[in-house]
């Protein structure tokens, strides 16, 4: 993700716009670029290609299941940029919205337990997958 | 955030990781870059310094309200990671835990009227911040 076009092009697959020619209109971004990350994205898994017209032959661009749980991430991450970064006084460039009922959704850190929890009661610890001999914190 | 240390640097202090010496240890990275990523997240304020120390004078790193926020986007970018791209069959490298009951807390999408959703529920509609003349899609 270390790379600044690629949340933007995911975002707008998620906005609704699907097509290299919308994306590259919207974004304004060289259609070299567009191509090498939309490729990259498909490579990856997060995006994936399917056909709207046969003549000529043409694909859009979807999320897959992992690229929609990515997504989720992003939203997370827009919130605090709104939040800690604000753009000017105008307020949030965009919002999620629960499709079904309409309201404001918001990225939080849930415990399996107890419901929402601030960041502050949350502790990392090491996984299975930890390779280091020691954890760096007793 | 397009950097690829940061996220690291920023874990590191999660997990109780707070000291110069201790950070440059645990990562492996060089004395130059850990002091100019340090600076930087205290400049954007994300960090801040806490004297531990009077003789010599020194300072251990502490995550601010921001930094501490932007650990909730980090542990639902880890999440991401460990379901999406594992790192061989070892398993998660680290949990995130609610300290208060020892359960795992997840990065979740949370309408503000039902509760949880999925990632395919969620919109994005434009903010009073959006400064396009129209929304890509209708």
């Amino acid at each position: 993700m270390g790379e600044w076009w690629t949340p933007l092009i995911l975002r707008d697959v998620f906005y609704g716009v699907h097509r290299f020619d919308d994306i590259l209109k919207h974004l304004g971004i060289s259609k070299n670029i567009l191509t090498d990350r939309l490729n990259t994205l498909v490579e990856q898994g997060v995006l994936r290609r399917v056909p709207y017209t046969d003549r000529p032959p043409r694909s859009e661009y979807r999320l897959t299941q992992r690229g929609s749980e990515l997504i989720a991430v992003l939203i997370g991450l827009m919130e605090w940029g709104d939040k800690w970064l604000p753009n000017g006084n105008d307020g949030e460039y965009a919002v999620a919205l629960h499709q079904p009922c309409g309201h404001r959704v918001h990225a939080r850190l849930v415990c399996d337990e107890c419901g929402d929890v601030p960041t502050g009661d949350v502790r990392l610890r090491p996984g299975p997958g930890w390779q280091d001999p020691t954890f760096p914190v007793a």
